[in-house]
């Protein structure tokens, strides 16, 4: 209508048509099932708000967001309360990113939308290995008596994926039957970060990895609106270095989940999200153009 | 052990037992069907710290809750996400306390918890009424597709006790269709209060009366802390005089829902919802006493 | 792309095209020269967010969103710290809106901004009178030696439509100054509201309508969300029925100015802002319809 | 230095000296005896601070605080935890004011200190009368043990005044007890504050009024900053209307105690206090020069 | 009653009995001598209530609480105001946990309440040993004339144990003359957590320990909630680093102090707290089984 | 007046006069146009208030305040909105106080103040280095077409002083272009501050420094109350030691800005300004007298 309007509210900008995008990226605004506090239904919406906040360009990857073709596709419309007919409409859409030739970067929401949207990924990706930065293992098998709960996320994965294809990272709360799992079943890194991905990036050899992050594996201190902190985990900085190690290896799909705006009046949580991503989006389209 | 030391995180420092009670208070902490905004699962827990705010004893009725029997049973344990066995649960525990002859007050929590109590209610009184106090009606058969959700609650609380038996007060928003069915089939009091209930409750010969009151009736200057603020409501005043004139009605359950504590920095929700709990089972108790 | 996800965010999610429109409602995010955080520059934002809480039926008006043909043209982009060049283009904005026969709908920012935009209507119609409601009378000749400033701007709105035509209503606070000009030249209701609406309300025989409301002309118990809160304002409920006035006279463009979202943890001012434009976009609709 | 340097950082800019002022404004940081929630003790500064958004004119009054010659003496040092001592050294701060014939007014600070400065003005007024608008009575002979607590304060004063000589306004809670004294000893107003008050100014026969506002007197929602929220209290409309009322009665010493301005994120409590205290100087000033 | 409903509020569901109890829990909500910020009075209260969002089981130390018998005993009831009388209470309680032979773990409250509780301490390990970690030292003779105050409680302390017996880690402020007498008399490590207290518990000789814990040696990135914020702290790993060294040396009772919930929306502060008191329970536990 | 009574709000009780002092401390609010509430401009005021907390005495160099001269100045008045003019006010301020002989330290306020200190600055120090902390380079050409603008300062300052004679630590945000520009021009560390803070300052051979530290360049974990978070930064020891570091070159003017107090609930970001301020004072002092 007029040249100073805009209606733009989309992450940082974004400017492609979704038929341009190499990356779409969409919320998931689910927190049905979380034991603790929820809240993370906005996380989403905060973050496309607070990346207004951060340059598009990278000094870290040297790199700018303009490169990049991404499509904000917006939020996804699901049923409240329930969680079967959520489940099946988040692994819909992703499947529909895959099947168009593009990589979904999926803003949650709680942790249970990463089951569907890797369910997605490994109709596409034979061969699938999942990286899991958190606090938590999420390998129970209930929760209360509920096996849909975002703290058995990733034993659905596991069974999905193969629980020797699971690469846990940051981990450093859970029950004692998780921890003997964990250590008997899945690549788990108790409490460590930066040194296992340092090892494992170099020459990789192995699959196309989905990435997932609870901002949880980071400590409050660095990200306080999130549902159920857990005192002890990493700096804003070491996570920030681990997304650039992990731009290097061949990932198909990624989520950042768990980020509840309103716990967090400063908005550094959704801000260290929304950096995450633009380091995701600039590293994987520099790495892919590298290839 | 010692003296100086309490245990004691009930309500106002209930004291009676179980068994010597009139009145059984319990939390019921679930969230997970809410459209706008979660966190009245936090709510009872609220609603009791603040309560050591308030006097035992009202000024308004010139009673005190020394007189009254009341036993705090703590809150009930939900499977999370899980609505249909969340609501069999709410209705058993319910329904225990209408058998041993006790008024269960109950605090929330979300406002679909009060069909299951109201199911219960009406099991043990035949031609039981609703007084339904609100700034939203309610009323829809669904939303987005669910059925049990907290803006269905009273299409399914008429259902049961027939629409004729509906009274709702305060009413201010909802859809085109509800307002029409509402117009019809219920008892409509649309953004009106004290001026309907003053003109029922003076020589009121209806049945008995299931109390449910969602704190968003009240202007969200007065109750901040709610899941859906919608500006035009009563006062705390107002609210004040209402339960006034409730408790000289034959109130034989109620509930106090939609609290959300962490949307009010200074809890004047939860202290609202407390001493509307203190009147209430102070005006009950009175009043039984003059019957 | 897919029918499960919405890149809508616009207000209550409108859905007509600009072309089609009869209102246009856009943001002024203006409040100046810090490139991120302050105050009322994310009134507008917050807005629309909010306004997913509120029904599109108006049981006030019995009327709804759903046939109102309204379109959210998006913020402004204006140069951070130039008041005069963003003078000129929120006056341009709304000029091209005029020019396409529709009724503007600014959603601010600070008071300032109000000046602009009468001038647009002035262009437009010619005996253009100012409905004004505020706790300020914003009648400074300067403010620290600045003429262009919040506190000035009904000055220069006076000079422009001739301050005969200038209606100020709630007004409780200002200089001695102010209080004196207002007096001798100004229809000016000192702390009063419904009163003298009604009355000229009442068979308005004036021209069209240009309606200015600074949220802190509402208490801020009601609207803390605001940057020079006032005690001793009128309720939600008050200005919800002034609004309902309003909507019966020949408005032709209104604004709703001063809400700073980060102010209020509960959001209610923002909800009784998108309140109040919701009963503006019904009832002008009606209204226009039966003229 | 520089004439765009300034330190003055008194209530809206005190500029009188100590000497030449009619009124002294001191703030009496102590809140070690409070029952509910602490934080009292930075009112003064909170009510200096925010005063900067008032005018220094009155529309209610048509009168400036440039005409009125008040001082701020700032705060004062107390014995942390040292009950005896502080108020001891209250009562000599409040002595001196009165010695050399000035006003003394107080921000508080706990209800407590209202003892000491009742103590000092009645050696200097032997037939004063005390005001007292609050939420509670604060009638008890002892709280928990300790005779020197906020809940206590009323009682010591009305044992020095004598109680008939202590006039309650709005009170709304207490114990059993405390009502009972209050309606045998006490001109006792429940739940009232104009009708009573506009009775008695009319026609003002008594001696010289020390007046005490507790800022819980009014709604929670008006004046969330303070301890001990009680809902069901007047508007700040009400407040100011009772204050318009006590500057024309012989007031010769008054307080504004219990705001607490961390539990308000609005600052809308320490602006109405700073709003009170601007209509008690101008109010006591215009009518001195009348009477 | 029924078995979906508990009435635990205790810290991480205590089930044990005072009786069976190898450890006491108590919260002692003291803080009227502080010398900044008050609200740690909330402190035990706000740690019992996040402990919910806390795991039973330490990877850490790969133990359970379930298998450690410990008993909440909920809060001390304290004279408001009155220190001589509240610090000999505390010293009461602690006393009678040492004779019933468990381990006292208190949950402040503010720092003056280590006095007593090492006073009960010391009567029963007559060569008692204090390690405190705190950024301030607390080694004043006096605080504005008072000799009770939470910055001169480890001058007593130290008189009480011998001050060549008390250790102090991560003191970063204080004033010059607590330096200098740190110096000289006190085992001092500046700034220091880890490294002198790895030298230290390795193949400790000395006396059993008394273990004092002001959370805000923490940097209030990490524990935000506090009193007095003294930027410069250790992290939350370091202090969790800091509990599994001490768990291994012959900790005979523990305090966690100056946790000030409402000064931290994000509850890390009190997570944190709790965090420590499970490792503390589940070290003390598993270690005096194998000693 | 009397010796209980203290007027006294400048920072940590500055009690030489400007004549005597070494050292003249003054604040900059400028954040623009907004009359009451917005971000930075209640900086120097928040640092102010939260210095209480603090220590006169520093442990890192075992000197006090007391033994350092320093003066508050209080606030500078300034237009508001008006850039160019107070950008003229700043610097004749500045001016003024080099002219007596002193060491100006100024409290922002947003961060295009430190282009008129600057200049001043330059003025008495012909051959000035800027040392300049930050997470953004502001060394833009415009902004948004604005060339006066807290994104664009140090493109300012380095015209003024000389591209070369600017030393950039901490940087991890900006534009492409200025990427390029830095690397071309400046001396430019990237995410680094000891490291090469240490090289420079052993030895330094250069000329008289300005130092100016934007507060984000602490991490927003450390430092949340500012306006444009970049998560990534360093931590508050961090930045304490550059502090230390700095204080042994020969600084002769420096600044602190972006200090946005309503951020932070905690005042953490404050009380950290405050101490460098307090390690600034006391170093330069110290090494002063050592020279």
């Amino acid at each position: 209508m007029h040249p100073f309007l805009h209606r733009q509210f989309g992450f940082m900008g974004s400017q492609a048509t979704h038929q341009q995008a190499d990356f779409v990226l969409f919320g998931v605004p689910m927190d049905f099932t979380v034991s603790f506090q929820s809240g993370t239904r906005f996380g989403p919406q905060a973050i496309r708000l607070v990346s207004d906040a951060l340059e598009e360009y990278s000094y870290y990857q040297q790199g700018s967001l303009k490169d990049v073709k991404y499509y904000d596709a917006g939020d996804l419309d699901l049923p409240l309360g329930n969680t079967l007919l959520s489940l099946d409409r988040i692994e819909k859409v992703a499947d529909n990113i895959f099947i168009s030739n593009k990589l979904p970067v999926a803003m949650g929401g709680e942790h249970l939308i990463s089951f569907p949207l890797v369910k997605a990924a490994k109709k596409h990706f034979e061969d699938l290995v999942v990286f899991h930065f958190d606090a938590h293992g999420d390998l129970r098998e209930d929760y209360g008596g509920e096996i849909y709960n975002h703290a058995t996320v990733m034993r659905h994965v596991g069974k999905l994926v193969g629980f020797e294809n699971l690469y846990q990272f940051g981990i450093r709360s859970g029950s004692a039957e998780e921890l003997a799992f964990a250590k008997s079943n899945v690549n788990f890194f108790f409490d460590e970060i930066l040194e296992p991905l340092n090892r494992l990036a170099n020459g990789w050899q192995g699959g196309p990895i989905y990435l997932s992050i609870d901002i949880d594996v980071v400590d409050p201190a660095f990200a306080p609106g999130t549902g159920t902190p857990e005192p002890g985990g990493c700096t804003s900085k070491e996570i920030l270095q681990a997304m650039l190690l992990m731009v290097k290896l061949p990932v198909v799909a990624l989520d950042i989940v768990e980020v509840s705006p309103q716990r967090d009046q400063s908005q550094r949580t959704a801000v260290l999200a929304a950096k995450l991503i633009r380091e995701a989006l600039i590293g994987l389209h520099l790495n892919k153009n590298t290839l």
